[in-house]
C-alpha cells in the first residue's frame, strides 16, 4: 500500500475530496475554509448541511485575533489543539478554567457543571474576545446568559457544544442571538476537535 | 427553558439516550460502555454501525491499566482529554512526543509526519502499553508496521484517526492485524474525542 506521507500533500487531497461537498453550501472562499477544516477533523461530508456561519464571523474573528485578543475555551482539549504559537504572534493566548480550583469550588457550591462555573469566571474579559466552546451545552448556555443579560459581547462565538442532552438547544439560541456573530452546527453532533478545526482555519487564513 | 447543569445527571440522561441505538449492536455491557461513551463525544447515533470492537480489547486494556502500563498517544489532544489523575493511581501515565524537538528534525529529514516519528520514537516502550491514535493515519500505518515487522505488541491498539486521506485504509489494516487487539471506526470518521472517549469509558470501568 502506498501511503501518504507529508503532511502539505495529506491536507491538499482531504481538501480536494471534501471540495464537492461544501463548494455550493458556502461560496464565501473564507467560510468554505472554515466549513472544509471541520468536516477534515471529523472525517464527517454529513457537516456540509448542518454548520452555520453568521456572516460577519470569520471577519470579526480575523479582526480580533489581529487585534491580540485572546480566546476563551471551555475544556481543555480545545485550548490544547488551537495554534497557540501562530495566535501568539498577533497577542493573543488561550485560556481555560476548567482546571482552576476557585472554579471548582463554585461548581460544586451552585450544583453547575465546571465549564459552566469556567465561562460565568471569566465574565468581562470575554468582551471583544473569541471564545470557542466545543464541549459543554451548559457553557454555552451561561455564555448566552452573559451576552443576554450583562451585554458582554465578545467578538465572536465558535459554539460547538456536543451530545444529547442540551446541545442542539444551546446551538439554536446562538443561532437566534441578535448581537454576537456565531460559527456553529445545528443539531447533536459537535465536539473539541469541531471547535479547534473551525478556529485554527481561520487562523491559518490571517497573514 | 429549563438547563440541566448537573453533571451527573446529563451524563445519565445521555446515556439513557444512546442504550436503543447500541443495545442490540454489543451484547457485552463492557463493549456497550466504549461504544456509548464514543456516540456521547460524537453527538452522532450512526457511529453505532462502524464501531469494531475486538472481543479481547476491554479486558486486555483493563488489564494493562491496572498493572500500571503507561498510554501513548499520537497528539496532545489526546494526552489532554485522557483522565490522567484516574490512570496515575493505578501507576501510569500519558506520553505523546509530538511536539519533541527531536521528533520534530526526525519527521522533517525522512519527510514523514510529526506523529509517524514520535510512535517510530518510542518503540519498545510500546510493547505491553495501551496505544491511543486519535488523528494521523500514518501514526497508525507505523504503529502496524512496528506490530508487524518488529513484533512491538502493545495491550490494545485503540486506532481511531479521522480523514480522507489513508485514515480509512489504516483502520482496516488494524482490524486485518491478528496480532493485537483493537478498537477502532470503519470509515473516514473518527478523531481525538473519539480515541480519549474510548479510552476513558474502559477506565471508568476500573474498580
Amino acid at each position: 500500500m502506498e501511503i501518504t506521507k507529508n503532511p502539505m500533500e495529506i491536507e491538499k487531497k482531504s481538501m480536494e475530496i471534501i471540495r464537492p461537498y461544501v463548494k455550493d453550501v458556502f461560496t464565501d472562499e473564507a467560510e468554505l475554509k472554515v466549513a472544509s477544516r471541520i468536516i477534515h477533523a471529523a472525517g464527517d461530508t454529513d457537516y456540509a448541511k448542518v454548520i452555520r456561519i453568521h456572516k460577519a464571523a470569520v471577519k470579526s474573528a480575523k479582526n480580533a485575533i489581529f487585534l491580540g485578543k485572546n480566546v476563551y475555551t471551555d475544556v481543555e482539549m480545545v485550548r490544547t489543539g488551537i495554534n497557540k504559537k501562530k495566535l501568539a504572534a498577533y497577542g493573543g493566548e488561550v485560556l481555560c478554567k476548567i482546571a482552576d480550583e476557585e472554579v471548582a469550588k463554585e461548581a460544586k457550591e451552585c450544583e453547575i457543571t465546571r465549564s459552566m462555573a469556567a465561562m460565568r469566571n471569566f465574565k468581562g474579559e470575554l468582551a471583544g474576545a473569541i471564545v470557542a466552546i466545543g464541549n459543554a451545552p451548559t457553557a454555552l448556555f451561561e455564555m448566552l446568559r452573559l451576552v443576554e443579560e450583562e451585554n458582554i459581547l465578545p467578538a465572536v462565538i465558535i459554539g460547538v457544544p456536543v451530545g444529547f442532552v442540551g446541545a442542539a438547544e444551546s446551538k439554536a439560541l446562538l443561532m437566534k442571538n441578535k448581537k454576537v456573530p456565531y460559527i456553529t452546527v445545528e443539531g447533536t453532533k459537535g465536539g473539541s476537535s469541531i471547535a479547534v478545526a473551525a478556529f485554527n482555519a481561520i487562523l491559518y487564513q490571517m497573514n
